[in-house]
């Protein structure tokens, strides 16, 4: 994996990585930009202990652009997109309208041991283009590409996780326009939080009293189980094991483990990561022909904290869409938003069987 | 209020609430009906510490019916309905499609100490219809009406918390097309939950944790501050207190607090209830207001567990939209729906001061 990092018009950097070392990637972002806005808020919320982002400039972000006018395509001589070069493979920038950025310097928040607390957010995100070929997906890449994102993201966490305000990056996708995506260009994002998410505080809440409990790793033991049980087991290979989990709270969700606990995408092997492309392509493709059309979906890697929970954490990837039949949402309403209780129509074995059936 | 309960067709209760006693409440139900089915599971989450409702049966639920055949509406000589009465007040029934319900007597869990328990569901879904009129919306309720209305959730909640297995009562509403609403016609749920739901456990946890720390109460000290700063007040009246959260996770966001801490609905004395149905009214109308058409929300009464933190908690009320903007909703992507960490649009005291503008 090669990468070149360059500064787009605006200050932004945006880092090219190529399977090879004999591309130039000098191309010049040629547009005018104003400078990014990029003022984000924090705010404490007491009940759930946790921030909330403020990000008001996301307001008026590009939403749905036409193909000709798609910021994530190459470049050409018509038309100057986020992407300076005439072709590229996988490139990562800055956000444009980013939720998490580094504040300005003189941002303040409010003085310590006050109740309404706010700070200014710092951390980053962060646009993954998968590919130039704007009419793709993820489904569609080849394993080559698959490993090159693959270094992209452990490259990503590691700068990211060096920024001094960083505590946990999580790199992830939205597809679909169902769930609100604005740009249908294959790409995924990083969120470069500073602050543990709530999921993830909770995870390892339940993880460390497991253990007070039993002696024993959660992520181990539920993993362990699930390869026991069997019933809604996807794919088993030597290195990773995906399978929807006993108690999954989206109708169609698969959790995809590496087969010994590891906290994050930087402590794959390479045989590891190899296996893990074809994994992915396998249970992606799955999801693109669970309906009539390729199902909207959601996917995150789950990575340990930067300086918290690593010793105990367990690396995975959920994968997960709202869609409950070729014509039905599951939409989140009042026990789920409200109470964080999820109710499901579709019991996680016939999820599992039907996702069985449409192996490639 | 006057209540009178009668036995649909399935065998399901359905109960008028009347404001006078004169009403023959005797109509039958002329229905053919197969025996209800509602034989919901829960699963445990170990992640999360929660458990996840199963409701296959769900899948078939009645989806936006045509206005002729709306299920809620009062029952005709040519259409019969859920109602059997020509027409009614409020109405409470059981959910024909429960998320939630007793379950048959020979459902059984897994054994205990399994690592993937699973357990017959219990608790009990419910429907609260607000009035015969199919084109009317809560907004639309006279001031008598919402106090009605009101009589009957503390009556349900009386009830189904008595049931052996509830451990916390939930009355809620969710409106409009966009958050995926089955139902036109001006309805609530009531939601018993076998369990302590994960929003309340959290957020009787931070309380606990704020009172080993400080010696306070965290809702007081809340309630307190956001009065004192006044810049998300939206109204203030001898008995109740309705801000935008400093911290609120969605585009526009109302909590309405009593200004005496009590634990549930039961609990208001008639001063409170009489100027209840006018702070209610106001808000839902100033919802109704703030956008071209009438905004999509979800609103729901926070109550106090039937066992739990009852001397700790404090009802209130939290009514929420996803719009963002008159063509613009909030979906809950990546990082609110695998992480649960919110990123919002829209700046807190920016909501109130719209929310203020729309004073009646």
């Amino acid at each position: 994996m090669h990468k070149t990092t360059i500064t787009l018009a605006d200050g932004r950097e945006l880092t090219y990585y190529d399977t090879a070392a004999d591309q130039a990637r000098d191309a010049v972002d040629q547009r005018q930009l104003p400078p990014a806005n990029s003022a984000s808020q924090l705010r404490y919320e007491p009940f759930m202990d946790t921030w909330v982002i403020y990000a008001s400039h996301r307001q008026d972000r590009t939403y749905l652009p036409s193909a000709q006018n798609c910021p994530l395509c190459a470049s050409t001589a018509e038309h100057h997109t986020e992407v300076p070069a005439a072709s590229y493979e996988v490139v990562v920038f800055q956000n444009r309208f980013p939720a998490l950025s580094a504040p300005p310097p003189e941002a303040v928040g409010t003085p310590p041991g006050q109740l309404l607390a706010s700070r200014p957010a710092g951390g980053r995100s962060e646009v993954v283009v998968y590919t130039d070929d704007h009419d793709a997906s993820f489904a569609d890449l080849t394993p080559e590409r698959v490993e090159l994102l693959l270094d992209a993201l452990i490259d990503r966490t590691a700068v990211l996780s060096a920024l001094p305000d960083v505590d946990q990056v999580f790199c992830f996708e939205n597809r679909g326009r169902e769930i609100g995506v604005t740009q249908p260009h294959p790409h995924g994002q990083i969120y470069a939080y500073p602050f543990i998410t709530p999921r993830t505080s909770k995870a390892l809440d339940s993880v460390r009293s497991y253990y007070r409990r039993t002696g024993r790793n959660l992520y181990d033991d539920v993993v362990a189980a699930e390869r026991k049980d069997g019933s809604r087991v996807i794919i088993e290979t030597e290195f990773w094991t995906a399978f929807v989990p006993h108690a999954a709270r989206w109708p169609y969700e698969v959790h995809l483990y590496p087969n010994r606990r590891i906290p994050d995408l930087a402590s794959l092997d390479a045989d590891e990561r190899k296996e893990l492309a074809e994994v992915e392509l396998d249970i992606f493709g799955r999801f693109a022909r669970l309906f009539d059309a390729p199902a909207p979906y959601i996917a995150g890697w789950h990575q340990a904290p930067v300086r918290d929970g690593r010793e105990i954490f367990a690396l995975h990837l959920e994968l997960f869409t709202s869609r409950r039949t070729s014509d039905k949402l599951k939409y989140l309403a009042g026990s789920e938003s409200a109470m964080d209780a999820f109710a499901s129509d579709v019991i996680p074995e016939a999820a599992a069987a039907r996702l069985r059936e449409l192996a490639p």
